[in-house]
């Protein structure tokens, strides 16, 4: 397959001009490599042990969550220049779908909501509402483990699923209004805890998006490369 | 005691000129009420629940380290209309110390180390560095239990804290070159796990801010208001 | 009636999109009291003689022209506390239409253009023009008395005005074109005089729109409350 | 005398780096003529009839208080066309002094001080404070007549005086702080008024500035050309 | 003929809204003159070379490219001071036609496709592209000689021209993709010249806009004033 | 050698707080390769063919005066994707000196006066002037030939030089009142032409900067590789 196809394929999957504003020239083709398509790779995030199993595998793409160059930038140096070596060294192409995959059918939340499986889904802002039948317990054991609870959770019969992270204010709000019990996202701040009016339920950022990037690759027959950070609770 | 001559006391404690720039115009005095002090009362936050107990002891100043006013306002509704009714009313005066006071000496920084028994301390950039004898169980009992623990810690000798929301990989980075082992601190950002030289330690960021209130007040002879957010671990 | 029934009937009256972009969160409900309301009050401005009256009056809410949160505060100190303490202790709802109400139908240039007997007005940028068969010294006495005319009238068969501070040089030059023969407005500046081609009324700002605060307390049974600034002529 | 000296010589009476920043390129020489001088008029502004009389007077420099070019130009229409082709064609230079005369010892201020006859002056930020033995109707007789009073003035021992438009809420509180009995400047509004701690008496912008292009004429033996404007009181 | 009708004929032939915004207050009426209209002038640029031949063929308006009021100015000195003297003492119009000029209908792009016998022309953002079966040589005869060559130039069937400073990447590589095989603007930039897919032929600005000038006063009837910079090779 | 030795040898030559504002993280190391150095290539510009030429030298760093990433970018695709490629694969370093240079002592300005022979040199801000007693045609075949003559050059005993793109209206005046006869630069604009007092030589950005890399080859031993943008004359 040539990359042109590949690119164009991935963008009826996750249009980019779903992207939010912020994401404008860090999606799409990140690094470019070799025109001809034979194998892809996909992960989260482009880490060296990624891209180090993707050359192992011989990989003609890498698709990914989230660009290895947020920063725009006028050097290439250390983990930057390594990564960057790597990926050029193997002509391999580097392929980034971040908020217009949030957003896309079939994208981040709804893979969530589907590990979670939620049902009589209905969109918020920038996740979905959805009813969950599962008790904290099996939550927390689908996304990893080890959640936090912030607030006092009751019954939870509508859940806020916001993939990434997600505790906005404006956002734990809007949820609320529209009937939901709880609000599941990544990287809670003290004063939005403080301020909430739902019980939030604090998961990892890989959690709540590998899901996604996995359910790609299975589809596609990709090969995925898990690549969790190192998460542990001390009691 | 005249507030004129409370605030001086405060001033010598906490300088406003210690304060980032950020805190201009929120900190020191933020409701002005009566100006004859007798009973100050202390706590981390202005919450409903901390005011009502400051009322119901007839406190003539509340003493805190965030103000309840962070966005400049042109309006008074809903819970800060609710808030400044009830100080207003009571005619008690809101003091707040927030960057000024988590540089102090005897701040927020070194109540923490105190709390963790740091020896041979040494300052960085928002925070310090020092020797920290205490397993990782016991570091996370005196913290209120439950921490998170980002990467893989060995052994740690030099632990640097950062009271408050201090996972900037700048200061992780200055830590390391200063010798620390891990990096103790609240509200932890995925991309800044994923690339941390250092282990870091994740409490919450009431647990490493709290303890400089509480001594604060058991030194001063106020009233301490605790009011901690309800946070636990699903596993 | 409720709080909320008040707000809607007041958005009716001055739509809140009618505002300039320079009002946005000044206008509406500023401060938030009980929901109940049976007393209602009105002035030009929420001055502490205004609020103090309205509170022996056991108003519920006071309903004004300009906010007295213009710039936006992290802090409620001084003469901004005592008035927020009134307001607040009392739970006296603080309602403002401003630029909404000068361009609303029956608004402030309406009633301004009924109080000097207008007639065939038709509107221009922020205010009106119409015939005006009064004589200047007629004029000055329906406002209060002791005008400035800055140039020279003769005859004036149409008359521009624009209640508050409105002399600015563009909307003079399209009144001139529209076909006024002079200019009623408030605050003029040295340099606007010097260039225009219109001869200047200026009246007080207080003059040109408390009239319409007092016709709608009147057409709605409020109590109006009057408190014109001390201002007099040295001959 | 050479135009080259004769600007240094007014810049020892007025130094430009007394100015405020908004006066950087809009004072000294304005537009260039002859370099050969020998007669010069003065005035408060670059009016029409001023620059008719100066060129009628043969002469060979305007000097003047407030710049005719304020708001920067790409184009010469209409009324700025016309003053410039005056001055141009007759080949006349235009010389600004504005807040560095203002500022200057010498200058606008202590020339409306001389003329209120103001002792035991002090400095504040754009004006002084001087003891003031006149009546409120003298001081008016001397300013032209017709001031307005804003607020209560019982006993006025110490004036504050701010030339030009200088009724600025800080300036006011500073003029309290001083000493002050009253504040006289120009162009009032409302809401400054409202909030004065002081009585505020307003004459016009002209009346306070004139007296010190008159007096500076005088000094020189230059022609001062008299034009304010038309402003009278309708009782 | 009235200067208004004369404006209405030029806005006809260039109309403003065709001008780029930088452009805004820089184009039309620059400079005001008289009224009526007899003797018309034109040049590329209004040099004082140029004004002083207008003046001495008693033109009433000067019709140019480019304004020579670029940098909104607040002081008329030194050059710009002799320049508007001149133009004002003879009370002669100036007319500017920038932008708005480069992309009308019969504009300076079309006349620079005229001179070089282009056929088959199309648009392209800045510019256009035409067939060109002038050699080399030619082009550079009929363009005054010395033309830059940036690259190597092969054959040249279809030529990109943008009159004026239009070496940009972006227009460039525009042109290759709708199938230009050389490009031909002024003001070549070294990094622009590294980069260029197209060998690149460098003009003179003036050699490229101003046939558009000298056409028009041909087809008008006006005077045109021919004053070219000083340019030779040091071989 | 290693590499952080390199790069101190280098901050010497050229101090990085000579830089402009605008080079910020634009110079120094901008691709890092290894560490340690043995073999050095240096050029004007990272052209793919310097490049290929330094990695067939099987340089270790690659010393150039211009970026090849001017514009920060979060995306490595086209013709940078492969210049990285290129030099990553190799791990060649390359190390960037703009205008740290420029101002060096030994730098790009005084090579270029080495190399026209220039005596009694003294600095303007970004070149310098010195003695020139080199005949036009000889200055021009000591820069490649094909010079550019803006205006009328009489007698040139004093020449003012700025290596790269230098043709300033305000460095040309100064060069004019420290008594330069002419102005010797690249990238000359019409605007700026038409307004210099002085005659100006454009030369190519590439013939006045290259010098003081191959002179500084030369005096390092390292390999020069010569790459100037092909330019002709088409008479």
């Amino acid at each position: 397959m040539h990359m042109g196809a590949f690119i164009e394929e991935m963008e009826r999957l996750a249009p980019p001009d779903l992207a939010e504003e912020f994401d404008a020239g860090k999606i799409g083709l990140v690094v470019e490599g070799k025109t001809d398509i034979v194998r892809v790779c996909c992960a989260l995030d482009a880490t060296p042990f990624v891209v180090h199993q993707a050359v192992a595998a011989s990989a003609d793409v890498l698709v990914v969550h989230h660009t290895p160059i947020w920063t725009p930038l006028t050097a290439l140096t250390g983990r930057t220049a390594g990564l960057m070596r790597d990926l050029l060294s193997a002509q391999m192409n580097l392929y980034v779908m971040h908020t217009n995959f949030d957003r896309a059918a079939e994208g981040v939340n709804d893979a969530l909501a589907e590990l979670l499986s939620l049902t009589d889904t209905e969109p918020i802002a920038s996740g979905l509402i959805g009813t969950c039948t599962l008790s904290p317990a099996e939550i927390s054991r689908r996304l990893g483990g080890n959640l936090r609870l912030w607030g006092e959770m009751k019954t939870c019969n509508r859940l806020a699923i916001v993939a990434g992270s997600g505790f906005d204010p404006a956002l734990i709000e809007e949820a609320q209004h529209r009937g939901a019990d709880a609000f599941l996202s990544a990287e809670m701040k003290h004063q939005v805890a403080r301020l909430s009016p739902l019980p939030c339920i604090e998961a990892s950022h890989y959690s709540l998006e590998a899901p996604a990037m996995q359910r790609l690759a299975r589809r596609k027959g990709w090969m995925y490369v898990d690549d969790p950070p190192l998460l542990q609770i001390i009691p």
